[in-house]
């Protein structure tokens, strides 16, 4: 049963427990269920159990319990495999390591016929992981569909672990005690499997807020959350510190399942008196549960209220979980683009459909600053001297009219202002100017509304603008070639007369977010990890605040002059990160913030995203690798804007840490065509 | 003229002169082939040109000088362009940058006109190059044939440089002094791209060998030579102090060419009286040179004794090139196995050739070793208690005898033991089994040889042996899958039998080595990046002292036991490099040392290689990527040989001080069959 029924969690909303060994699955898998939780995390093999040498002429026992208990759609949908704990492929005992391999091919095999959608693989003992990571890249390679989801610590394990390593110096001495270094690692030997998740260990204490942080733009698929997280409220039921709370709903958002460990140690009234041994748990270790096991009161009981001793837990989750806060109606609407990977729009080279105009049109933030901007742009002109108020009607221009949305902004603004309007509507594309033609007649525009269908850049104006208006800014601002259009435009704008936009910067920063990394490379081709996209970031971190890169404004200066336009443009990025610990940059998240007139402005830029505006996603640009970056390390990157006669485009580059290749030389994967 | 008559060093018999712009190109050319050298390197553009803008109606002047002065044989063979030292595509001032870019991509497009061979680049101003790499980029993407040669101080210059960019703290700051820096960023930039090479300026002072070492693996084109860096002997004429001699005839035998800078500042007693202004120089810049510039002594004074004031130089060069020692005889047979790849043979799966054959037996060496093995057995060997020497006869099987010289030296080690010997020659090549057929009649060895055509791993022998020897090594000692072929046949090798070799280990060292890894990526696929390959490596440098591998032991006491043979292994290696410079690493070198009896050994591995034998080149395994190795920085890898059914293959990682991901698994790029 989901916690909740709120749909911004996508699997999130499942949750399950971790149980061992000893227990009866059929058995604990029902009163798990039955409890309000979706799945068990269950020991594929019992956990001390050695496999037999196998000799000719001896039986060997199964090494497990058989597959027929449950149906194929129980295992499949509500069982997760955890594989043995005391694999360990790199220890430093040569039969030790055979016996770990052979087990983990057993084991993984054995959760593969099952059909399980996922196996749990034990933390890595060491930084001295490479056996391990080989035997998961094999499997791998070979997995159909279950994903493999190796645990991972959120804060370092305590120091004994590491001291019984001792017998490895040249790893331990060098080892940092970041257990995200051993993911980052184990992800690199295995090429940077898709199948592979991670599992994170929530401790009872949570480390600084970047170390959860960096999280989000990794492959987590569950946190474990142990039971002795929780605390004891007056009445004694389990209740969450408010950072683990925070913690959680911020998986939650992200599609993080919650999986359960532990045994129950906090006895509420009503459940008290029934809880027995399991409501008295001792507290050790977090793997060790007991719900329901061999012996004591078993979940048959039920029939009404069930004494099930994680029943209190499975209900705050629920209870927190539903009572989190939703997101605002408009990104409810855009579930579906989260993470969803675009190629930016080439409104030049293609005629956008009607439905593109449709949803554009939507935003009425965006329309209402446009019609701020004319309106102060209006009060700012000066009346020809003597005329009354309305006497001279003022030439403004919308070039790329579409449907209309822009002329229309454009008519309120001045009937607000109390000032005369002569519109012309330049629009390129047929089929948009059929809907202009079509708004001047029902609107009743005849009289202020010229419709004009042309290319901006090639129209014959019929006299001179004092405002132009465009909306051609695309999510990294100049990407969908506002410079090029607003500098052909600029032949027919009065000498003084007004753009809006006025200008326009585009913003970089570096970011992990492995999703999109992973959908990139799945193409399996340059091409696409050369390309930006516009994507609705989600599950990403941000690695340093944004810089400036590009700016543009209008009027051009340069556009009249002999030498022309240079609308070329490169930018040396330097992001710092003092204190930030080691992460993985998957690429570069880009926004834009525009000044309309004045102080009336359009941003998509996070520290000044004009509210409730929706037109825009961010974009990403790609790298071609993962790449590694040390603590505190800064990053230093560039980013070209190249153009040549016929398309523009986008060259970029880290070059410290480490240098990467120079992306798209000469828009040989992505340019955008004039 | 090329230096001298040599084969061993390719290219680099052809020497060049750089000249400055000044000069009238025609009589420079005509006066520097006179006098001994091949090539010219000159300017493309006068240095101190500045583009004028283009302006309608103003006539602009040629950028150049006319294309016509020289032959298109000419420009293509003899001239090298030098790109103007000015340009700085990343100068803190946009116009500099501007004209820079505008500059550079003109002279590149004018040397592609003229066909030249190649081009010098000037030397990056500091690490801040991100623009130069990528106009370079851009550009070599265009390139059909023309090479670029970057200039790079082979010694960190002269602290002034960076002093004047004081002005990008952000990059200074950080920038290692070490110039080698500032080619491995330019070359990860431009996508490794193979058209850029190295153009080395060699300092008058030369730095720590490490520092000279790290480059022989990478492209070096050309070293520049400065007269400077000469010194008068006795009679006046120019010598080289012995570290540069050194270097020069190291860097010769690697194929690179020598181009030589400077004014001639030596006057020896033949040519001080016409030497004039040109032997008297200022000993300034080393780019500014005078050779029968525009005015002063023609090269047409000529007939006879030539005037030309870098003769001396010449012929100095072409003396010490001609004295440099040449390689032995057998390095000379294998000039063209350099640097050229080789898959590994598959001595099972496929049968060699005859020729194949003929060339392993003319490895003597190789043979008298095994002689040697055999006659130690047989000494060691106890006779029959009462029996009269040379009584009872030895049982010796060849297994994979091939066209016989291993039986051909058992016998020979048997007559100088003076023990009876009875051989068995095993061969699964039915062609090869021909060679030995015969060889029993025309040898008379009727009486002491039995052929067996079959695979010594199902061979039902009619006894058991006392001896078995075999020759299944390859490069890497157990990539033929010798410990396979040789637990199969100890089915017949009697308790407490021997068998030659008794035990090999293979060898490990990271390198240095662009040639290689360039040829592996020019594939453009996975595979060939997963493969390892037999080469005789030439171009390339040890980037640490090698570790050992994997070891076997014959007969293995394994073999007869229930659980069977593993000849699985797995190392994690760990080289250290204390105090060694930054350089780059390609993959690794792999060798053997085998132990045939006793102290008799094969070896192919550097500290103890068997003197004067060829039989093996080392192997190579690339990675996919260059690695950066920082100064001092251990590396740390781990390779495995894994084995199934019916394959044997080897899977290999770094794990530090970057993972990569683990290459070749479960060997789908690269495996040796069963």
């Amino acid at each position: 049963m989901p916690l909740g029924k709120r749909t911004d969690c996508g699997d999130a909303k499942y949750a399950g427990v971790e149980v061992s060994f000893a227990c009866d699955v059929v058995e604990a898998l029902e009163g798990t269920l039955q409890c309000g939780f979706d799945f068990l995390a269950v020991p594929l093999v019992h956990p001390r159990f050695r496999r037999p040498r196998l000799e000719p002429g001896v039986t060997v026992p199964p090494f497990t319990r058989s597959d027929l208990l449950l149906t194929s759609s129980q295992w499949s949908s509500q069982i997760v495999g955890k594989v043995s704990p005391w694999i360990e492929p790199d220890a430093p005992s040569a039969p030790l390591r055979r016996d770990s391999e052979a087990a983990l091919r057993q084991e993984l095999e054995w959760a593969a016929h099952l059909s399980l959608q996922a196996c749990i693989l034990p933390l890595p003992h060491t930084l001295a992981l490479a056996n391990y990571a080989r035997i998961l890249h094999q499997v791998m390679l070979g997995l159909s569909s279950m994903a493999l989801w190796i645990r991972i610590p959120l804060a370092a394990p305590a120091a004994e672990r590491s001291a019984s390593r001792a017998a490895e110096p040249q790893e331990g001495a060098h080892a940092p005690a970041d257990p995200w270094e051993w993911w980052y690692r184990v992800r690199c030997l295995c090429g940077q499997n898709a199948k592979l998740g991670v599992l994170l260990d929530l401790p009872l204490t949570l480390p600084p807020q970047q170390a959860i942080d960096r999280w989000r733009g990794e492959p987590v698929r569950a946190v474990a959350l142990p039971t002795a997280a929780f605390v004891a409220n007056r009445r004694g039921y389990p209740t969450l510190p408010r950072a683990h709370q925070e913690l959680l709903i911020d998986f939650w958002w992200q599609g993080v399942q919650v999986i359960l460990t532990g045994q129950a140690h906090h006895a509420p009234p009503a459940h008290a008196e029934t809880g027995g041994p399991s409501a008295s748990g001792s507290g050790g270790s977090a793997v060790a549960v007991a719900i329901n096991g061999g012996a004591g009161p078993g979940v048959a009981a039920a029939g009404g209220e069930s004494d099930h001793p994680l029943r209190a837990y499975c209900e705050y989750l629920s209870y927190i979980f539903r009572k989190a806060p939703l997101p605002p109606e408009q990104e409810l609407l855009e579930l579906s683009y989260r993470d969803y990977l675009q190629a930016p729009l080439q409104p030049l080279q293609d005629n956008l459909e009607s439905q593109t105009y449709e949803t554009f049109e939507k935003d009425s933030t965006k329309y209402s600053q446009y019609q701020a901007a004319v309106h102060a742009a209006l009060l700012d002109r000066p009346l020809a001297s003597g005329a009354a108020e309305g006497d001279e009607a003022t030439v403004l221009m919308v070039v790329g009219a579409g449907r209309g949305p822009l002329v229309r902004a454009s008519l309120a603004a001045a009937d607000a202002a109390g000032r005369r309007l002569r519109v012309y509507a330049v629009e390129k594309n047929a089929n948009a100017v059929v809907t202009l033609q079509n708004l001047v007649e029902s609107e009743g525009w005849g009289d202020r509304v010229t419709v004009a269908p042309a290319d901006m850049r090639s129209w014959a104006a019929p006299e001179l603008a004092d405002i132009l208006v465009s909306e051609l800014l695309g999510s990294f601002g100049d990407n969908e070639l506002s410079p090029e259009c607003l500098d052909g435009a600029q032949r027919f704008l009065k000498p003084g007369g007004v753009s809006i936009p006025a200008a326009y910067t585009s913003f970089l920063q570096p970011v992990t977010s492995s999703k999109l990394w992973t959908d990139v490379k799945a193409y399996n081709d340059r091409e696409h990890l050369e390309t930006p996209y516009v994507v609705k970031l989600h599950r990403f971190t941000t690695l340093a605040p944004t810089q400036p890169v590009f700016t543009f404004e209008h009027p051009n200066p340069a556009a009249g002059t002999a030498a022309g336009p240079d609308n070329t443009r490169e930018t040396p990025l330097r992001f710092e990160r003092p204190g930030a610990p080691a992460a993985v940059c998957h690429g570069f998240a880009g926004y834009f913030d525009a000044q309309l007139y004045g102080d009336v402005r359009l941003s998509t830029h996070p520290p000044s995203h004009t509210p409730a505006m929706f037109s825009w996603f961010p974009i990403f640009f790609p790298l071609r690798r993962p790449l590694h970056l040390p603590a505190g390390a800064p990053v230093q990157a560039h980013i070209w804007r190249c153009c040549s006669n016929h398309k523009v485009w986008y060259e970029w580059a880290v070059v410290s840490p480490t240098p990467t290749p120079i992306h798209n030389p000469n828009g040989r994967s992505y340019y955008v065509g004039l």
